[in-house]
């Protein structure tokens, strides 16, 4: 039911690696489970953006070993009262604060979860027990440390089984910025100023160009089809399309941000 | 006596991520001990900024599994008559060079290190003999490759045992800019811009304010408990009272910097 | 005749850590072999810069346990009919798109490969065969995870023997920006603004100064040979002659890029 773990934890939080917090909280992994292997999904987050951290936990979605357990922490309420959640759904372990950070992991799934609805993955959720799993937080400000990384060391090493975490959570926080696909919108601008939008690959069949930041943009397969400084549109390696520039930066030259619409056109 | 080796070695460094140099110093360790884990502590120490190096890997001590191997480089003296260290204490072993780098690891516990002193950890302290190691530098200017790597590796893997490094050192260069607890002094400051002081969360009974920057700054439990973009003091992750701004940058808030002095007040 | 597989992948892209690409990357070699250690060697790489790729994998060379696989993605030309590479030779495996990034690392290897030439280390080079190995790309932007992490996770785990992953090739193509020895070019600038020359430090015999930026600057065996904001030569930890500032930065200071030109003088 629950997939075996497969010894790999994937961490992805908003620390930059400007700071030693990302190492000391690998350390608190090793102490709870010495041989696990961990991976950097990615630490460039920007502060407390828990869409973005959504998207890109979403990305690791089918990408890692069945069984990988995936730490998310964008955490602008550590301290105060929030849930901390454990989901399993698509496969693998989803660990993090429930501020919708695991919402674009979640969403078709919890809908999904309606006893009897057809077709798609299910996820289960459950609420970090703290108490019981005795790792009540030293800190107030460093939950990363003292709870989703060794609740995550504990899960890959198989010392505690995904149901013995806590209780069921019928309710997780879903993102207001929701993920889902056919919005039209962009929603995350990579390093190299690549726009990816939340339309599906699947979803432009018949559509040959993209209206966006007031220019028509033409689909095309990939780069090479285009000169050196021209947009295109083009499916990406995100399954979604991106609106990108030949040898350039697709976010400067059109001046477009996280959040902005975009049209399919014919 | 000393801890048995983890088979883990972390790297703190001033090499930063934009070249080769971390990836080539951990070739290093793995040609000497393909089996052991490695884990980035930081690479992002300003260069040649031993103090800050020094806090870094004094903010290890106790967050990685015991018998853990961490190296630090940040070595303006390098390929000069400075001698290279390797002590035990704290359930771990440290590396580096003898310019007070490792002096806020040994700080108390050198002092604690009088036969029949009371309590506290107590460390030894070795120089690495490289000619008897076998590892005389290949360079003069990269001795995390050529030397504090090689070393590191062969500990963490149990070739060498501590005491084969080379002879005993009872007088570690100490940092000029001390770590103690109590100065009232801005030791560190995080990419957030937060600003972690030296003194101890168990120090600040009483005080409810800090004067810091020419402001009063109350002292709370929680980000949580100020309103957004207002500054407050609290006991962070490294058990030190820290000045932070929520949803903010203290440091840029107050133009404070790494050095500056602060005062509790009732 | 081909190194037994060390276990061991080193990544170099121009990927950057802003985003969550060497993450998902990482997964598809995990995904594949889930045992093997995966080392970064550098993803800061500037986009589609080719030449300086070929550098930071050639720094690679001798540095690792034999066996290695090096991994390079700098790949402008990706979703176009390139070919993709894996060689053997210094003892490791190299595996990348056949633009001139594994150029440096056979450079002189290729040219030894006449049957009968006298001596080197003679590299043979295979085109990958996708179709063969079941890796066909599943997008056309991101080769690094669906074509070049799989065939190297799978030689690093032994799967595949190397002579298995497709037909010989006998023509890769070599950069056109040389990294021979003796040019006398800047070939690389760290991120300390040491400026990396193509001269080998065995070249520089006889001569005392380098004429560079229309300065003259003294060759030293060390730093701390000169005092503090002045410029100097030494030969480096790549075992090239590299000019550099003590306590400064040498690329700023004489406002030289790479691909400028430096003069030996006696």
């Amino acid at each position: 039911m629950h997939p075996r773990p497969s010894g790999i934890v994937t961490l992805l939080t908003d620390f930059g690696v400007k700071d030693p917090y990302v190492g000391i909280m690998k350390g608190a992994l090793l102490q709870r489970s010495p041989k696990i292997t961990i991976v950097d999904l990615c630490h460039a987050i920007p502060p407390q953006e828990v869409a973005v951290g959504a998207f890109g936990l979403a990305a690791a979605i089918g990408r890692f070993p069945d069984g990988t357990v995936h730490v998310g922490v964008v955490d602008p309420g550590v301290g105060t009262h929030r849930r901390m959640l454990a989901a399993s759904v698509h496969g693998c372990y989803w660990i993090g604060p429930d501020n919708g950070l695991l919402g674009t992991v979640l969403g078709p799934t919890v809908a999904n979860a309606t006893p009897g609805s057809p077709g798609g993955p299910v996820a289960e959720v459950r609420e970090i027990d703290c108490e019981r799993l005795g790792t009540a937080p030293e800190s107030r400000t460093f939950h990363g440390r003292d709870v989703f990384g060794p609740v995550a060391a504990w899960l890959a090493a198989g010392r505690y089984g995904f149901s013995a975490l806590g209780p069921r959570v019928e309710d997780p926080v879903m993102p207001t910025d929701s993920g889902g696909v056919g919005d039209g919108r962009i929603v995350y601008v990579d390093g190299f100023g690549n726009l990816v939008t939340d339309v599906a690959g699947a979803a432009i069949e018949g559509a040959r160009n993209v209206f966006v930041g007031g220019r028509v943009v033409p689909i095309h397969a990939t780069y090479g089809e285009v000169a050196e400084g021209e947009l295109l549109a083009l499916v990406g390696s995100f399954g979604l399309l991106e609106i990108a520039q030949n040898c350039g930066n697709a976010a400067r030259t059109l001046g477009v941000e996280r959040g902005a619409t975009i049209e399919l056109r014919s």
